[in-house]
């Protein structure tokens, strides 16, 4: 018996279900729009390490501590863990995980490595292959200003097209054990590149793929968008919603009553400043966890399809002229009757 | 049914199938030991490329093309591509397979990722996900240096214990189809820090996890090292090698009959000046696929662990005075009769 449906999509017959989940976030975050619904707000951005990457790591350590006290879980009933962040060599997660002692896979998907951590986490559930297993990804803003852009004392002009990175963790119990929502299914994405060579502007870059993903998704599974109650893209942003609706539009598709976008909700960006909308590993993983799940537990939402979308770019193939491809893994979210 | 055994393994129900492999490797590797046995040598290695890091995606490229053919199966015959490598945000592979179209798992396991693309693919396909999936992984000297060392032009000294980045990439068509050989099982492993702060001395960085995914292996399956033809490392190299020998005989346990590593094999050290051994995510996938596999496929050797080893380090841990954590991904090949 085989979950494959369609030609990227898998509806699993025994679905796994989020346990529990934890957000932790930084400063600006908690004094966005979402600040009270986070587990966790740190008071300054260091959360007391001496460098952004081990604040990085930090974030992720205590997102995985919150969801596994939720889920009245130890580490070591945890099979496997899968995490990403958006550092070169994605050492965020190595050294903010290394003390739990948990098989470990390091996935790599850019801003959509939440939705990959999901994705091949519950595929692992499904399988039988493990019983609980974590899922949890990070980004902070002084670590990918420091990875992919300017030092922070230069002070850059951020074009309206830019996104802020969240500095945030979300981490995910997902089990055979019942709770209210089931991942009953994915897409996972392709590589599409559509050419886009401004790193200012990721939201134009990933648009395409979650677009791709989308239409992929609806394909497979035989669905259209009125079925859901929000399709809900990771970070891209006041632009790449526009871009996204206008490339759906041309399939034919319309999800602007549905759509949903983490990067948006996030922060205020008249109060905050953030442009196009928040970005990284950690905007959507830490927003679904706070402010969208709730939302499915309590059964106000039955049916979500949470799509992360990443940009497959780094510093040297930017500065090499190369184009910045995109990437969106789609996971689908129904209550559990 | 569940395919968890221990607390690190599965062993499959459902064994997938090693279909065709593929390696192609540069103009040094070819000089070495195994030089006629790679399906690929690169007469420069800049592969017709502009940049190392253009050159190092089409090693990828080229190895696909190559496994796929062998197999006689078109892209889109394929369900998943699972893909790894070194350089930051994992850009080889994105640029080197997002022309085919095929959902597309980024991970991350610095050279251990070869272990882990395939375990990730075995998972997959055993769990009836998929009925071809391509586990790939590359390294190139050239990027590899730029991203973690020195110029080239610089012509840094090299300690004893330095091992030389494989220009290589190695590819697999894993499958639902018989062959030879099959993917019995899988040992996936847990971040290990021993402390080890030099960035020359990968394999002793290394070492460590790969006792510990080693020793994981043995007592999941209740199996000892006389039952197995060969357990093969991906690029402890010589230095790695006798530390592993000596954590493994403080648990108990002598694999030095059994023992080969990747890195030890695809140089000869006295001639081609690489001290410590060959290393790499492309070293263990090219090697593997190259020399041991055939040996397995023709029934030389019926039962082999393939162990590739990842040292968890970047530039900015590295000078931010951060240890190198290591992790060691294992997969147990078997005959199939």
């Amino acid at each position: 018996m085989s979950d494959a449906i369609g030609k990227q999509s898998l509806r699993f017959s025994k679905a796994p279900f989020i346990l529990s989940s934890a957000s932790v976030v930084g400063k600006k975050e908690g004094e966005g729009p979402l600040g009270e619904l986070f587990d966790m707000v740190g008071e300054d951005d260091k959360f007391g390490c001496d460098t952004w990457e081990e604040a990085e790591s930090t974030l992720q350590k205590e997102a995985v501590v919150l969801a596994l006290g939720k889920a009245g879980l130890k580490a070591e009933e945890i099979r496997y863990i899968f995490s990403g962040d958006l550092l070169g060599q994605s050492i965020a997660s190595s050294f903010g995980l290394k003390n739990y002692e948990i098989p470990y896979f390091g996935v790599y998907g850019a801003c959509s490595t939440a939705g990959e951590t999901m994705s091949l986490g519950a595929m692992s559930v499904a399988a039988g292959y493990a019983e609980q297993v974590v899922a949890v990804t990070s980004s902070h803003f002084a670590s990918a200003e420091k990875q992919f852009r300017y030092p922070l004392e230069y002070g850059n002009q951020r074009p309206m097209s830019s996104t802020w990175t969240v500095t945030g963790s979300g981490a995910y119990v997902l089990s055979t054990k019942k709770s209210h929502v089931k991942i009953s299914g994915i897409t996972t994405g392709r590589i599409v590149d559509y050419g886009i060579r401004d790193s200012m502007n990721m939201g134009a870059a990933m648009a395409p793929a979650a677009c791709d993903t989308i239409a992929a998704h609806f394909a497979d599974f035989g669905s259209d968008p009125q079925e859901y109650d929000r399709i809900i893209t990771g970070d891209l942003g006041y632009v790449g919603q526009e871009i996204l609706f206008d490339l759906l539009k041309e399939k034919g598709l319309d999800i602007s009553e549905q759509h949903m976008d983490c990067g948006i909700e996030i922060y205020d960006r008249e109060r905050q400043g953030t442009e196009s909308g928040g970005s990284g590993c950690g905007c959507s993983a830490a927003t679904l966890s706070a402010y969208f799940l709730p939302k499915l537990m309590e059964g106000e939402w039955k049916k979500v399809l949470f799509v992360p979308t990443g940009a497959l770019l780094s510093t040297v193939s930017f500065n090499e002229g190369k184009s910045v491809p995109g990437i969106a893994h789609a996971v689908l979210l129904e209550e559990e009757q």
